[in-house]
């Protein structure tokens, strides 16, 4: 199977990816049918575990999305089952040194370029089977996350990394490292000088940048101002919030 | 624990039901918090069996909303487990002659209203242990599914059948059985008609209506109808809805 | 496998039974460990579905018990299912008449003593797998439940359809048929009667008679009356009650 | 999705299916990768529930396969779940009557031709959501199970039921039923006349026959008798049967 | 949601804690009801993973309980998991160092004191939903655990390090580390100095001590020695004795 | 129970290995009795994690195989954890340094011979319950993989760390290591070098080498030529090689 997500950097255009929180098949099979470019079940902060993330997996293959997953942890051990799952890009939280982000790549390559065990179990399926392994390496997208004052500090020793694809913002992390309060869709000017800052640095590098955001305003503003992931709050936030405005509506 | 839809009917206000497809507990603790009076497990034709039901009460327990299930059918097992889970309220399907409905309450109600086995496994957490049994058969909501002609012909029979709280309209089998097509929201003058006659006929018992529901605008025209239990939709069908919107936006 | 269940009933002997309302293969192997010569997987009351007792059973196995299941009522598909699964006995609820207990002896039996369907998929592994269909209509033990009024009235009746191995007295709903409370370990004189007389007409017919006790106490006791078949609350009881003990020890 | 196995019917052609006793998505999954026509989840004698039925669905869905259930009974509220589940073929055990075959007919069809109640929760998901509906009555394959000495002196009955689309033989019940030993693959001529005897009554009413069998080879040679969907085993049988073997030369 | 514990220690009390290896929710609502102050969730010896610790978070909501998990090990993203999850504290296994301690508390605190990242998926919903930032770093409870001779040797290094909350002490493994087998309730003279130790140095930097117990009777000993938290066994020891015990007396 | 693949090494014995993929208790059980001396749940490359390796071990455990576990990465958290659940080795893929193989077998080991934490949960099972201690650091089989030219470079190094059981070599990464495509039952004289050379140096140590294979031939000639563990591909590839097999007999 092609990754849409790469083939769509390639072509210089935005994806808009989905969050999956909800440890569901059924939930994902939902959400793979609403458009988005690109599902990532979400490890980190989600309620997910690996082999909730298989079943989501499951749930949006027939789907025309690109699977992917945020990982709770720089750990090869989790990266390397994700990978062997069918994930087709890997977003890792809290790269904040170029080192850390050589251990994302390794993680994620087969020798020569990485250090990566072989045995796709479930990843074989999507491409012909024998030549799952001829284009992994080319196929999975590696995405740091830039998410502290520290990896900014490295921002552009942690780009010149070879073998990143993307790097992606978290918002609230961010903001804590720099004495803010948690949010998405963050207007503070000294916020957004860090958006341009790194847009403009992997933009040199022909990398991707991507952004976690609140809403569907900010994704479209986002993917104006040059972001190339984008993804629309998570599972569960657009159902709390989608239910709340239905009950309001229904009692006014 | 006070069964909050039957004290809202005793005092002629409706409840604002949700609806449970996805079988997990976090999804339905997100549903918890979205201001519903109920909320119903689907186990006809929600993604769910007994113990995703079992889940799903866990996760809306600590949240002021009433466990209800729809059940597949109105087989006493299953019946007997969704009560002794912690149901507050059973909605059944098809229930289409006197006899059936009889069948349902005495499945709901301990001797000697009806036969019911004593062995409320999770119920009993609600109220005081020692409690519940003298209680339950009052707490119960017993709602049989009105939804086909033949149902509509032995309406009166069915509502003088003791022991029922309300009655439940699905819009689309009822459709079906009179020839149309399965939708929801309806506004076909003949269907509208059944509607009021139900209405009136159980209003003349005492005896609450539902109805299942497409969107909330159609929800709050049906309360002021005088239906007393208006669910809007599902869960995955709002979320469905909620992220085709939101990608729209994001990519408009 | 040998049932030693029939075993011990075939040499006068009482067996202690244990009752799994706890969804969980582990909580089977614990209680695998504590004794009891037989389980008892509560599909009726219990939290449990049907994988849940394949894994209660799987829990169970390496551990010399024998597995058995309360199913949730007096269904084929279930009773089929639960066997396949590898239960050696069958408690059926609500057996109220020779009719119904016919239905569950023939649910139990292979042609031409009954209509069970051939397919032991778990089961197969206890014996030597080409023997299961051998020695299954001898070896599974096939026991309803005597625990209303009207299973009183049709005592004889029921007694003497052929294939029942047992009958199995619940003390709560017996009591709620007569008028009482819910309740185990009961002491009125009129319970005790209606013992005396189900372990008079069971014993003419060699038929083994069950009790469902709260306390091991009375276990102990009812065995001393003649009962050979005696629960002793359920593992989900047993744990809250030490727990209970345990706490107010630690506190005091 | 057109159902494959209707399509082939239609054209005359056999369907070679494979049978899911395993409750694992993942498992399916490998089976959806064998070159199998269609894939029926075993609910009666598999080690399946609906949960995992949806799961193994879930893994076949992005192949070429025909998903189908073995219900475990036929009962009304099973039928609907794993129809909306996404099941394009029903299979029903134990079907002895015509007014069995009525009732399971009623079962799987919308009305006017039956009684199912609307809900396609995942079955939408195959055809375009809103055509589902206009298509579900035709598409949906009904095939009662003839495996009893009183189906087969009902068999013209039972086959003159509207809205029947194939029958499937179950060798072991069937046995059992004359008097024989439970087995597959038989070579008894009072069994092969059985055979016979179906294929042609069947044969005259444009109602295909499928067949359960132990080995590949025994398929082949079905086949060429006339069946028109021919099981092989289930997928633990294939494994232990192709795990011994590999032992056995590994040790030799 | 007040952490309970942290209250407690403020006001010098002890807590009695339950310990949760059974991976059932059912489970987690039983021991919930026992009258423990805290329910720690062993992912360390228990069978426990992140979604069991989950579903006994969902178990013991309703209940007047304060969540906790011993994580398995000291690993930034499992510590993360469980937090966001809604533990209110964190025990760790084997902290010898005070780099370790310093790693555990960073991963429990967000920035300044620590490197957590945001997002608090199902702890949000403990308190208002957009304060539970504002007062995590003082609501989570840090109990590393002094289990080894190397902690002894580094114990006032440990203590020193900022943010831990208490220390908890497993008798098993600091026998191991001494050359003693492993055993609780332990009354060598060498390990009662250890303990007196701990808490004479806790006590001096105002720092609770927990304690890992087999028995109700030497827990009460030892929150009568100043210990703060004191855990009784575990929920599946607890059932084996009590079932044990009860088997015993119904065969004597 | 005594550990049979160290008595099988101890007697100069090979063992004939399965590999479990399928997350499932059923279908390990179905391997167990397939003439396996041992199983190993695969949590590396598997579709398996924590809790599904302990359902997997339950399913086996009534069957003489012996227990294994491929840990995903040497973490001590998962090593443990995997311990506690009863297995009887463990097997731990690159391990490249004496460093990792030392971190292993601590992991492994209760003190003094390493800093395994006590707490054998399932483990205990096996063996009478209180003599589990006694004889696990002598049970337990440490096998580190050798998978790596690093790995390679270090043999005699790695290999003189003390309380490694055995090494595994892992074909596929061994080639990706040295240049070659990803491969099993490997023939390039360069990998036989490699082979002869780790045979050799482990035969002079008295340590057993183990073997990834693809087939039941390769696996015979291998334990020719002194394997001592020799694995036959995986559950799920003997079943879609198996089932493919089949489908194209039928279909011939």
């Amino acid at each position: 199977m092609v990754n849409k997500v790469k083939e769509a950097w390639a072509q210089g255009r935005a994806v808009v990816n989905g969050w999956l929180a909800i440890p569901s098949a059924y939930a994902a099979e939902v959400m793979a049918q609403a458009g988005f470019d690109s599902l990532t079940v979400d490890m980190q902060h989600g309620v997910q575990d690996y082999l909730s993330a298989v079943a989501c997996f499951q749930g949006m293959q027939p789907h025309p999305v690109t699977p992917m997953v945020r990982v709770p942890w720089n750990e090869p051990g989790i990266v390397g089952k994700v990978l062997d799952a069918g994930a087709m890009g890997v977003i890792c939280p809290m790269i904040n040194t170029p080192e850390q982000a050589q251990q994302l790549v390794w993680s994620c390559r087969y020798p020569p370029e990485g250090t990566r065990s072989f045995g796709p179990i479930r990843a074989g399926i999507y491409g012909e089977a024998g030549t799952y392994f001829d284009t992994a390496n080319k196929d999975v997208a590696v995405i740091p996350m830039i998410e502290t004052k520290e990896a900014m500090d490295n921002l552009e020793a942690i780009l010149d990394v070879p073998g990143i694809d993307g790097v992606y913002i978290g918002p609230s992390d961010l903001g804590l490292s720099y004495g803010l309060k948690p949010a998405l869709d963050r207007e503070e000017p000294e916020i957004l000088r860090i958006y341009e800052r790194v847009l403009n640095e992997a933009g040199k590098r022909n990398i991707a940048v991507g952004l976690h955001n609140g809403s569907a305003a900010y994704v479209k503003k986002m993917i104006g101002m040059g972001f190339k992931l984008a993804t629309i709050s998570n599972d569960s936030g657009i159902l709390l919030q989608a239910a709340r405005a239905a009950v309001a509506t229904a009692k006014s």
